[in-house]
């Protein structure tokens, strides 16, 4: 049975799915396009098969075409899509982030407990990724005992001058905010965000490195280097610090250079260097499970709690205190089960 | 379009491509199977939707269902149904050997050269490893300068007791063979092979470690240690030693883990583990060749110099000396266009 | 000339002391001791050729015969020890700390400004490590832009139960704090201690891990995990990430072992196998600059500001708020020349 | 007690041992120099307090003054002093070669078994280096099961033009002859020596690289790829691959640096930054053996059958073919007691 997918926002990630999707991937295919930009959404349209476009989303949501919906489009526009989609009741996947604020987030929380089933997945690609889930299932086989630390830090070489300093933590320290919560398995309490010394060629605007801290139930204590403007590579390390020993995301260059006095081992330029394999995982497993109609990957609750600790590390960010994190009761809908 | 695959053989291997290109990739679908033990065929198509089972392998190739046939059947079968392939005029991927002799892959060669056009690929799945195309890409673009020595080795845990010596070179060196030819785009001239003290786990009948040495037509000199029943793991190594520098796979762990008072990453477990993803890659492109009517993997030329190489290094095993490789001439059909 | 040493305290790591200069090192001679335990004493002497017992560590300080005073003495005993040096004018080596407060370090610091020349040395060997200089080297140079942040990790298998918290801040990560000074070439303006989750097998009086963050004069904020019951080995990690990369002490495992699925190298088990080496080069840079009347290590001004850190940081753990850091003004004594 | 040492031959390894005995290691004194051109040997006297120069090697040897002999001439004047110091009984270290041909070894050691006792040693510097030592402990203790393979490696930077093709054996590979047997506590019974592609960077006159192969008396393999152009460090590699899994010289960078998309460590630059460290052990090891009555260090037999593998190695590269080879019976003096 193919899972007949439409798209919601056919820039960059958009194009990059719908690619993914029909060259890559298996089970899945794309029969429904809509963009902000109509125009866009044609052109695109253009080089898949069998394709409709829609004017709305909301029409391609509605469209009995449609088995499933993909939301790649701009941030502000996912609470309305995903609460479209839950109304039609399609199961949808979102890119991060879920929507814009906790509220929003909350809204949909809500929607999907009303609806009485989970049809939202989050896309935190992180989860996919091979290294990171090597690194959890080291910490749940309890090779380093109870985790105490985590050091992470997410290393941009370089942001356009429109990348403002919430961004650092609403669209770059969201990942480790997300991989934190499912790596330790428990939620975040409280955070703080700290102000080292300045990038000087970062943005004039810009507080570039930030440190962002996050304290788990439990109290792991986190510390997260966000740094966008380091130039020397895409570099995502992490290190979990337990009772007994440490755990760590690998250097994996595929090959060593011994050359001008010096061994060397690559470092990836970007995001889609680093993790294009976990998009193809995520995609994958998100149509394998439609096709059996179970949902498995991060939900509407993750998109939520990720979303309520973000917005109150911005304003930590701003205070230079600590801030707590609170979250409402977590509706049963989202235990595991 | 969707390429319409048959399969002949369904052994492990068969049903992993089967699997594969069902479940995993994109582009294709297996429609008919055929198998020695037409009992296991029909097993295999129980979970296949919509495919047919052929009594013969040669009617599966006729079938005019079948745009492409994938060959995993035992090597000593590989020859009648790649010649088949090549009378039908089908696209036809054969896994590794392309047949048990040079003789008969020569006949192959003939047979295609004869046909006019290329349809043989070879299942010679290390030129789709991301590592190994990473140390090919620094190779050629000169950043060790021109290439002077290659060391690499093949290690395997540990082989059944049918496992006998011959197939050191003819199973597990060929792999190196194809990819030497590949790496440094010269023929195989010379090979030796050594006899290194026995290990004392190997099966009584096993000459195990070997060192396979080839040269090749620019003098590169190549040593390669096979070694079958090491335990510790499936661990394949090579470094290309040039003027300037070195360049070797890297350490390719996942996770780094700090215990016990080291510091250690893991090796895989064996070759599913190691090269998974490059079969899911070879069989993408041969797929996604097919619909754009190209041919790019190893072809029937890799196939039978391999052949050709790996039986002097069993007759060089026998004597002690070394023996050099005599080419036919190579069919115009196979130069790079 | 061989520099005649007197040595104050023979407890371990006086006798340490005392083997790397009668064995291990040239140019010096042990020709006095002194230990608060004369039996103690008494029996070390047995072991050195022609070495005279004190009954008191001032009668060494004032011998003839002692040309320059080593103190390894307990820490509640340096100030005296030091102070009656410099009353002698005899160049002192004390081990780390200077003296157990910061008022106690000030008062050193009066009487060798009184005295008007620099007769101190503190024994902070991780500035004689071959990793931390290189280390130094690379950021001096500029390899990684200005330095942003520095992460640290001091880890130990091990303490025993007298081992109480401030000890992982005046012992422990002493280290880091004079390291940190040196490395980066500036003074630490405050401080801050967080609490992660607590150890469950470090002894119950003890908070492990403890995060002690640093500010230095140009706002590079600094990380350092002290864990002190992690069981798997001394490991002592450092990176400073900077406006264009990162420098990082390596992994220097003299040895790769792969078995058993894992390629793996060792980490040390003490602080006498990661800086024994260290020991040594700093004794023997000690005695060369004896001989040569120069004193070139880390000096009484460094002892009174690490200890002026370590206080606040001690204080700063118990308010669990940000401390900042008040310095005496430096003396022109020890500006570099 | 003192060890009084006389240096014969003060070039720039005679210099540096001297620099190491005054200035770096404890016990010993140099009290007497010879050297072929006096004017050099004075002028190396005037930093040296208290010695004396001898107008011939063999008055410095026969002097009453001088404990223990070291000699640091070309390699041609080994046999002369090192018999002069068995004939005078006093303690002789040699740096490599023992002497230039295997007659010559011969010949010093029927000297020695001729005195009755042992008082050569020979300069063989890896086998107190730090990794070396780890390695052989690893081998010793089976973490690898028993050995089978060993692959090397030699690279130079560069050399110049006056290196010959078999100083490539004699000069280079020694060090790796004399470790093999070291290593693996056993002869070396055959040897071969193969040519790959011409490094164009090398003399015209030059064979580089070479791979020198040998056996041994259980049949272990060795293979080492010895390249003295190869630019980019002077790097030393070996692998033990024995049954169960393989221990190699680890990667010992001291920093890791991660700029310009890539994570990099440094490859030493010459023997003297990567060997520097063993000379200071071996010579301390060799004066404190001397102050306790014993030797422990390479002896005078593992000069004679390094000099006697390298003598048919070169012997080998001139045929082509497989060359054994043959020790004289081992004196009773040199087994382990």
């Amino acid at each position: 049975m193919t899972v007949r997918i439409g798209v919601i926002g056919v820039g960059m990630i958009g194009q990059e799915h719908i690619r993914r999707v029909t060259h890559a991937l298996s089970g899945g295919r794309i029969v429904a396009l809509s963009d902000v930009d109509r125009g866009r959404a044609e052109k695109v349209a253009t080089s898949v098969p069998d394709v409709r476009v829609h004017a709305a989303g909301e029409d391609l949501i509605r469209s009995k075409d449609v088995d499933a919906v993909l939301i790649t489009s701009s941030g502000q526009t996912h609470e309305q899509y995903v609460l479209a989609s839950i109304a039609a009741g399609k199961p949808v996947f979102c890119e991060k982030p879920l929507a814009t604020t906790e509220d929003a987030c909350s809204h949909i929380v809500d929607a999907e407990v009303a609806a009485g089933r989970r049809l939202v997945q989050v896309g935190f690609m992180r989860r996919y990724d091979g290294a990171y889930r090597a690194l959890k299932e080291a910490v749940a086989a309890g090779r380093v005992g109870a985790p105490l630390l985590v050091h992470c830090a997410h290393r941009n070489p370089k942001v356009p001058d429109g990348y403002v300093t919430e961004m650092a933590i609403h669209d770059t320290a969201i990942h480790e905010i997300d991989v934190i919560r499912w790596l330790l398995d428990e939620e975040i309490i409280a955070t703080r965000v700290l102000r080292p010394r300045r990038n000087s060629r970062a943005s004039a605007h810009l507080l570039d490195p930030l440190v962002v801290m996050l304290e788990t139930e439990s109290a792991v204590l986190v510390d997260i280097e966000v740094s966008v403007n380091i130039g020397y590579g895409y570099d995502v390390r992490c290190e979990v610090s337990g009772e007994t020993g440490t755990v760590a995301l690998g250097e994996t260059s595929s090959v060593t250079l011994r050359v001008g006095g010096a061994s060397s081992g690559r470092i990836p330029t970007g995001w889609q260097e680093r993790f294009g394999r976990a998009y193809d995982i995520e995609i994958q497993e998100w149509i394998d499970g439609l096709a059996q109609g179970r949902l498995s990957g991060p939900n509407a609750w993750d998109g939520y709690a990720a979303a309520a600790v973000s917005d109150r590390a911005v304003r930590a960010l701003k205070t230079g205190e600590r801030a707590t994190v609170s979250l409402r009761e977590k509706p049963e809908l989202y235990e595991v089960r």
